[in-house]
């Protein structure tokens, strides 16, 4: 397979810079354009931490997409702009990649019949930590041996919402395969409240705040005698590039949409 | 030091037994006779499970302690029966050496004056089980350090209380050191109820629930940059001997009563 | 589907035992025999810890096999009857599930063509514990994404080998799909010999042995910015039941030998 | 207790830098001056991402020393420089907390008269999380009570030495206090060589090595039916500076050498 030409929407945020260094450094990758909202006309090696990279800065994406001949599009941005560049990406022939939470069903729907009627891959992923998603992926499997599991995530106390949402959507994966039980012991109580977690489906779900810890989740798996676990630890987001290089290889061979890293791992 | 004799009540019990056992492996120490409600006058080495050990039986505590020269009462029976044996022990110029998480504050109390009055030892502790009283001094020892800690404590389904003792216990040993705190982000939400566990003093506790584990707590305390976790796995209540083995050892050297194994750990 | 009818060999056995208790907890299953090797024409239900259980005891196999109809043979006792009992088992008509890690590979090319002679399901599987079957399933699997990898096995010090079985067959099942590479730092240096463990074709694998444990391991996954760790804990070898009831109904809809409990895990 | 005047070293450095702001933010310091080999002269608030700051900055430690009254030097630098700014702070009635391991016993030796002649505290650490020190001092306190001990110590993929410091120390301390033992089964083999780990005194420790991870270690205690870990994550060096914290506060009471944060820890 030839390089791939690659565009990177956001070079100067924080994922959008590791996308820039993860282009650079893949043999099979190349970069072809980025699209900021300042600098049109600049070239990105003369911004401040890009030296010796060079390709053109694009503001408006229609312009960047007409003059620059790409493969694929790497939109970690906001879900705000991220559809409308989706849209353009895939009426301009390119594959887009996505990084978002953002879309909605409709959203979805659209992207899915535009790319049925292109007949081009397109990936948008709300998490694009393999690991992470390879956690939720083994978590579904073992579900369908084991009935009983809890989750237990853990997260900087500076998280507002718990429990999170890669700890929801791992219970709702595991609800799609196992068939509904009530655990613990029928007449447990709580001597004081919330000690059991949250109830999802009769699964329990743990969420632990401490400074210090950065992103964490593990999944426990009991039955008479035995104990499964599955754990991953996210250290930093740099952690998502393997995902997207991942997602960039695989969305050259696909001729639709695909949601979600977990449904390119096989 | 000379061989300590030794007294064990209720040697067919689980408890009991293991404490037989742990007498008979021990070269300091010599079983001198066992308390059972049945067999009175008979000899331990006549029954089931006891072959080759000689030791006699007595179902009237009074008669045993009259009868027989001993230095150390081992109970790990009930908490009803317990007090008597204890009280009766000390009138008799034993030490006692006792596992329960049943007597009130009178009872301890009325044992305090005896074991003054009398100049004897005397060893009552909720839990014999030295890794786990480790873990709770550990702990609170941390607490001065650390001021923001979660608790996890798991156990096997069939258990009916949430949190558990020694989770409450470890949170009171912590709280009796920090200063107090709100932990987490103070605007977190729970988009689940229960999400974030319970809440001791701002302390979190959360109780897993799964058939498989047995009894296990891990206590975690997080600071920016670093975390510091304590764990104590309980697989098997045949634990608790190294603790009854430590307690009979220090017993004899104490002339005042002791509370929890923890007093006599450095 | 109908009752599946079942004979057990080794009832008096640790395994043979949980076997008779799994088939008579189980509704679909039927115990219809049991094959031991003292008791010959005895009933089950006569011998100690078997009261109430009615299945005729067999010293014979190819008696107890010409006389009782019988779908599944479950064998968990050693590697040296468990050939014999297996080909004898399959000329009956009767489809094998068997515990064992002894089978040479001549052994089983020899199944396999009994097997597919006959149209025969046949399940061997040297591990039952289905928790631990998936631990190395899903390590396989994440190998593909994740380069680095070391695993820590522990068990009990009462054991002779290091390392275990399992953390050899897992780093055997890691290699036959990763691209094989050296971890750790190029020059490296042990100041203490030992301290990076056993390498196996670049990866390596750590044996702990402490008293108290019983047969734990964990598998860890490395990658920029995150960790991702199955790990599974054995408890007590009555956890192999699932895997047996696993196995019997799924050798019930297969034709020829399957080995290895991963092979009829989706 | 009145403000703690404070002179920093090497303000520009990784460690420095979290010196200067850890003065900044805790109300009872104060900077009054910092030691940079650049800049003489010159004020940090004028140095790029010092904005706000004021702090004259001294390239010459006895013009510092003269020129400035002080309590207490934070040096965070070098082994070469730090010998020489300790000796020179202590001689001008400013109390050291040095962070180094590269102090020999002829340094210390010479620290510890000087200290004493000046009636100076003076605190030399190798390592200045708090979560380590109790890590190392929690596990030779259980050494006392559980003989069997295996140590993990686990780091990124870019370390040279193996075991690591901190590693070969806790093994060391819990060698001061347990009773020498030989672990594992007296005829345990490896099959594969290293799987055991290294040695130390008959105890395990074992080291684990993979990209993503940074610096972590755990130490297992195990005995019959029962295990006792201690952890402690190091996610970032920032961890250092509640220990930092916690010296110069402790340094203000002391007239002594002290060597090793965990003598200053109750």
């Amino acid at each position: 397979m030839g390089t791939i030409r690659i565009i990177v929407a956001g070079p100067r945020g924080r994922m959008g810079n590791e996308a820039v260094k993860l282009v650079q450094e893949t043999e099979s990758f190349e970069l072809v354009a980025v699209i900021d909202r300042k600098h049109d006309g600049d070239n990105l090696g003369n911004l401040d931490g890009f030296q010796g990279i060079d390709a053109p800065i694009y503001s408006d994406i229609e312009n960047c997409f007409s003059s620059v001949k790409a493969d694929v599009l790497i939109d970690l941005t906001t879900p705000e702009v991220g559809m409308l560049h989706t849209v353009s990406a895939l009426n301009h022939g390119i594959r887009p990649v996505v990084g978002t939470t953002g879309f909605s069903s409709e959203d979805l729907a659209k992207l899915e019949d535009l790319t049925t009627e292109k007949g081009l891959g397109c990936i948008i992923a709300p998490n694009f930590a393999v690991g992470a998603v390879l956690m939720m992926k083994f978590s579904q499997m073992a579900a369908k041996y084991f009935s009983d599991v809890e989750i237990i995530e853990m997260h900087h106390d500076r998280k507002l919402d718990a429990p999170s949402g890669t700890g929801v959507k791992t219970a709702e994966m595991i609800k799609a395969v196992r068939e509904p039980k009530v655990q613990g012991h029928p007449e447990e109580k709580e001597t004081m409240q919330g000690a059991r977690g949250a109830n999802i489906d009769g699964m329990r779900i743990h969420s632990v705040r401490l400074p210090g810890l950065i992103a964490h989740q593990q999944v426990m798996f009991g039955e008479k005698g035995q104990m499964l676990t599955i754990r991953h630890d996210s250290f930093d987001r740099v952690s998502f590039m393997s995902g997207v290089k991942l997602a960039v290889d695989s969305v050259m061979k696909l001729d639709v949409l695909v949601y979600g890293l977990e449904n390119i791992i096989e």
